[in-house]
């Protein structure tokens, strides 16, 4: 019997699901073309049109933030503005990479309950950009994080209403789904809902922090908008000459739906982490959990002695946190409901014992 | 038994090398730290320094152009100019890569046979940047290619003197060792006299083509210069967070000498091949071939032949072909002996048919 | 006798002070070298450093734009932060200038009352930068601006103390000095006690708005630090070739104190200005006027009674501005009494007709 | 009397011509709106359309490199190629600018005699790259200097042959008019079938080297294609806010046809240099005289014997120069014939001296 897993500081450090080393086997026999020009990267596109219910162009890279930035520089010119949660993984952890594949494009970060963009934040902020004209950057685009930063998920009318707001103002809509999977496992609608028919033009499509080895992917709904995004993303060495094997772990993610159950059982986790999390004393969520992560608000004595047990998350910068401190607990694929069962007896645990 | 291969337009095309496949499988077991703060990232760098005989920053990343585009950002300004050879691949063959990572550096191409940098070609280049001052772009750095685009291995002297003349300019060395693999092979030398010893200030080390699925590194051979290059790769998309699975490639081509093997086996087949054009009738060898790359210049005829027979090869550019053409054949660390006397044969029919 | 200016939106629509024609006419006799080589900017630069009374490196360019960019390029690193108030020019009103010249640098926005940066409020946000590593980008400067964008001065030791959080953060400190000589003219001290004595790294100053044509300079403080700034202004396009003629301008600016009477013309009319709008029945300022900008928070018939009289402003985005409107009023150097006392008059009788 | 002027450097050494000091003194009245929102702007935009004959989108800007860096930013993606010639002001004298506006495209370096891109060398480049694909930068435009960097003029056909070249490959033509005027003086053409009607697309339009203090303008023929160039204007620090200046020197360069008067002068001293030189026993020239410049092959010892009495040139970098030297002769609108005949004797004086 394995002892239970106390990190839950990121869904980064789970392991690739079994399906994805069996899948690079499989890839790994005889010659074939480099650069995609291969027969999984082809079993690929149709399988995203078909997972997707549309025509669509997509592209392997082996990173998010590669996706989002080669995304957003489709979308955006160099002198162009991207509207973001201030929260977006994309302002505060990709260390200005939109920035730089954009050419210098500006992020024009904008508040928000829950991880989410208030809509009515961007009208005013477009208003006086177009007022000052080139003074400022040009909005240029939309990006918002489905499931958020905040482990909570738009609804498909809260993504429509952001789509439409973008149309009226010329700006296209990128999805940062690093959790796309999550997202969708909880919404319980098809991933064409949640995308192109809410109104997305982009996705950046993760597979990494669910289950894969490295694979993500940029998608188009319309390949128009995809135009010479192969010429970026070979610049930004992010073509892979072997790139059956990333090919390969994302046919094999969407696949008989492997991408929805590995998220499912994520989410699962994380919802009987905050079950468990709100009985124990002193311990308040500070976010609906909707995807794979847990913000409660506990005792700085509490985080302290957590962490003393060896258990492992990261705390989370939100003022409104009290004289305690913000945590955020990670749940991922493989994450066990002893897992999570251990953390909350020692929650309770040491909560009880600081009373 | 299987039917002998026919592809030779690249190394990328060959499957990854089983020892590869299994050190996913070992890596893959738990839960580690992302973003390379993981046991087999360390491991990589001991093992790096160890089979470098010298202390070093390696840095893992998905693609040989990330490599070298990350490694000329560390030596060449956005104002600054790099050497290389008119025929390299950060000149011919990244789509501007360099210039993207670098914020703007200007490459600037030297001519010299065998894909070699003529050291005297670079003297009244540097002459005239430094007279005209800020109305040119300031010579930075050269870059090699080890083994070169044309299949031969500098000599040590002459690496030697390239650096030797770097150093008395102000210009450091960075080496596009995309198939240093086979360039050690060949030499027979220590990777430490190949490289630092040479002169080398910064290696892009490449796996991929010699049997890795997607691992490539930049070496550094002095701490100092490595300086912020943590924020450049993580800008540019290139931290995996997932990185045991990059380091682990590597820490399998490293030990026991894996990666010198598989070279090994690929210059022989390259050998091989070699000798037997050279006694195919209108075939003659326009380079001398020390890595594991063939560039015969054949009659049109006998192109045209091997092709519609299903042979797999580039043409290359090449001036001096004559009236004939000059193709390119590669071998990889997977080719076989039957691979390449299936050809052989072949060649020897078709150009006799043709006489 | 001529008709009073109605005309307050910025200090760029006034006209040249015939000081700087006559400039320009003396700095046209005979053939000189280009690009910098020449008499005047070499006296320039020494009289540069008698007024800072400090050894200097001065670069003129020909925007204010141009001389902020260029400043913090050489400040940041591509994957830098650089630290500016929400309101500042660089941030607002420059078409994303820095991210450009500096390669992708962020600014990261900074509140504050008054238009100065709250000096605590950067301590939690390097911190958790320091925290996240390379996630997010490097904090590498701060950028204040002298006079702000709200018409106020910074005091000597309110520069100071930021200038010290900065050299306890690593973090250079550029000025954005765009009117700097009204700060200078406000704070009547030396420029040295304005600028390098109170920490100040880098300056650009500006001339354009207080009376030359086109002329603004990048000041450094340590000679060190200017590095291969030309270079970078080289490849920028803002090399001037006949240099002669923006350094004549620059000449004249700094000779006899031309550019310290100019400010404080401006100044007065400001505090005239000032003066006589307290006195408007439903008039506020809502900032103190130290240099050549009000802001006063008037009824909203009010803003549109003056414009139907032809006054030009702009209205400023101020949420505080409760039900009615903040504009700027904007004097210089050739702003006359009755100028302002029409304005004034206008001001009152409407006014009261509101009432 | 005045001394003759020994400084043949270049034409950017030159004072300005007294229309420009004329026309500045009579744009210095009263206040005008900045930014380009002035009279003087709209009556360049009109008077180009006349004297080009066509609608146009006129920009001005302050430098050359500037003109040229924006113009090129505008064919070309960051992951474009522009052809120009391997001598192009672009790719030997403006430290990277091309690269830094572009976002790091790559000029892609074309021979040709006499300055001129050789129209049959871009043919296989271009097949070549097309071919790569995404290995390679995608062909986007094609920038020819006009009087080009040898001192000599393209033809209009010459002209016409590359750009039809061009439209056949979806590459667009930038001219670098830097020396227009001069070109256009030699042609003997109208400006409209200089640029337009021979296929240009875009026009650096130069003014500073030919009589303006500084002052260049881009120039679009197809105001489609002028997009968003004011954004890209604006965050390069080019938009000057005091536009009026830079737009009276247009226009007064360009009213009653003052632009060209001041090249034909620069032209017929550079033809009676030309003329003179010729008969200097052991001076050869080396390319025809066509607008302001003259390249002669000197002995060495005359070109020491010059210089020793203080005559003032560059040496020019030529590899067929033979065993003396090539060095540049500038005329300029205010060369006069006593000082080329000046020259002229004391290159007779010493040449006879020498032998």
């Amino acid at each position: 019997m394995t002892e239970p897993c106390r990190d839950f500081s990121s869904d980064n450090i789970a392991p690739a699901a079994p399906e994805m080393l069996e899948a690079l086997a499989r890839a790994n026999r005889g010659t074939v073309h480099s650069y995609g020009d291969d027969d999984l990267t082809r079993r690929l596109e149709d399988l995203a049109a078909e997972v997707f219910e549309h025509e669509v162009a997509i592209y392997p890279v082996a990173t998010g933030t590669a996706a989002n930035a080669l995304a957003l520089a489709m979308l955006a010119p160099p002198y162009g503005g991207v509207f973001c949660h201030e929260s977006a993984h994309i302002e505060k952890d990709e260390c200005g990479a939109p920035e730089f594949f954009t050419g210098g494009a500006k992020l024009l970060a904008v508040p928000g309950a829950a991880g989410k963009i208030a809509p009515g934040a961007m009208a005013p902020m477009v208003a006086e950009a177009r007022e000052r004209g080139v003074h400022q950057v040009r909005p240029a685009a939309i990006s918002i994080s489905q499931a958020t930063e905040w482990g909570t998920v738009y609804a498909r009318e809260e993504v429509a209403t952001l789509a439409e707001f973008g149309r009226a103002h010329g700006l296209r809509l990128h999805m940062d789904g690093a959790r796309f999977a999550n997202a969708v496992a909880h919404l319980g609608v098809s991933p064409a809902a949640a995308s192109w028919q809410a109104g997305v033009d982009v996705l950046s499509f993760g597979a990494t922090k669910n289950g894969a080895l490295a694979a993500e992917a940029v998608i188009f709904f319309d390949r128009e908008l995809a135009g010479e995004f192969e010429y970026r993303r070979k610049r930004g060495g992010h073509l892979l000459s072997k790139m059956r094997f990333c090919s390969a772990q994302l046919v094999a993610y969407l696949e008989d739906g492997l991408w929805l159950r590995l998220a499912a059982r994520a989410n699962a986790m994380a919802a009987r982490l905050a079950a468990g999390l709100q009985a124990v004393p002193g311990v308040r969520l500070t976010q609906r959990v909707q995807a794979n992560e847990v913000f409660p608000a506990l005792p700085e004595r509490l985080i302290a002695a957590l962490q003393a047990e060896g258990f492992g998350f990261y705390r989370w910068p939100a003022p409104e946190a009290g004289e305690g401190g913000v945590i955020r607990l990670v749940t991922a694929w493989n994450t066990t409901a002893p897992d999570v069962d251990f953390l909350l007896a020692a929650a309770a645990r040491l909560a009880g014992a600081g009373g």
